[in-house]
């Protein structure tokens, strides 16, 4: 337990300019309210953040072939695989999930708003599964696995660890290793249920009171492909 | 609140004659003790449980190739198709998962006395299945589901059901329906985590305390393909 509150820090990612991301333009237009961004252009307005890299409105656009301002799971998939590593469509399905409002009238298409959120953390998730893959292998073991999560904030216990190791190569832990996708799969899964666990453990205890309704809704849709 | 204690229930299945397994042999050989069945041939012996129908046995020989006695994810997912339906590998090993002894020595590979008990649960969810898919159109819906759900004890709340039937439905759950492989996935998955949440609320209460790395042990098996 005493690592536990190591947890709740989480702070690393998701916020600010990632390590490996495009830098950010030296003149970004001015900033406007975030519930109508300011600018937009093609057939259908669309509404990027104040500051987005050009290269990834450039990618946001390509990907959304029918200019509907939306990308669905295979466009993203595609998007992603030129910029980043070819993911499966299991893991694509999951980043709609964890970064589309829960709200949101169409929950499996992405806007461009959340597509630029999630290109940057991406790009976060790179430098650090770099910068733990000491030896340049392209893959993590369960060591860096460890100590990638410990450096973001989360502090999973060996046990679960060996699960996920176990889980990405047919259920033999020993000697296991993630790829960038399996890597960035793990991450956001730990990373989705540990602030999913936060909800309910809100004043950082370390353990959490759910429903069997509650349970059941945060979890399936991790689950579910 | 009214239906949640139908979800201690869950005594459908998982015991006794399925309703579509082949029938039980007239001649059974006399019961042996659990722990050193009594009997087995070829190049392992391999240890049926007393009754195992010769079919099922059967089954597993063929799929057990080099004659090990014990069978992975592909051979299992060989002799299911052929009996059942074609299962992804994810499905298969989510059975694996669920079928096998967590402290087995190999546990991404099953042996006989599982592979009886999940052949004759299979066999029950395709009875459940070909009951509650009343216009025999192959399909599932939800109100079907949450029926057939209920049926064998799992009272699961109407969000719920959405959730999965969007999910096998790239993200749109207006008319969406479940396949027999998607409808086994769906139950297996509420089948197991009901009865994780069960193991910690022994006292059907319908709420449970968990801690975090306790969280994490549970759910994670049920998400990593």
């Amino acid at each position: 337990m005493a690592d536990y509150n190591r947890y709740g820090y989480g702070g690393g990612y998701g916020h600010g300019p990632p390590p490996s991301a495009p830098p950010a333009p030296t003149s970004a237009p001015p900033p406007s309210s975030s519930s109508s961004y300011g600018y937009g252009y093609g057939a259908v307005p669309v509404a990027f953040p104040p500051g987005t890299h050009p290269d990834v409105e450039r990618a946001f656009r390509a990907a959304d072939r029918d200019g509907s301002g939306a990308i669905d799971e295979h466009e993203l998939q595609g998007a992603l695989s030129s910029a980043y590593h070819r993911f499966s469509i299991r893991t694509v399905r999951l980043l709609i999930f964890l970064f589309n409002d829960p709200a949101s009238s169409s929950p499996s298409r992405m806007g461009p708003a959340q597509f630029v959120s999630l290109w940057n953390c991406l790009g976060q998730w790179r430098g650090i599964f770099d910068r733990y893959d000491r030896d340049r292998s392209g893959k993590i073991d369960s060591r860096e696995l460890t100590e990638a999560l410990r450096s973001i904030g989360y502090a999973v216990p060996p046990s679960v660890i060996e699960l996920l190791i176990a889980n990405y190569n047919n259920g033999v832990p020993s000697n296991g290793a993630l790829d960038f996708d399996n890597f960035v799969e793990c991450g956001m899964i730990v990373k989705g249920l540990t602030e999913k666990f936060k909800e309910k453990d809100t004043r950082y205890t370390g353990s959490a009171t759910l429903t069997y309704d509650g349970f059941l809704s945060m979890v399936i849709p991790f689950i579910v492909p």
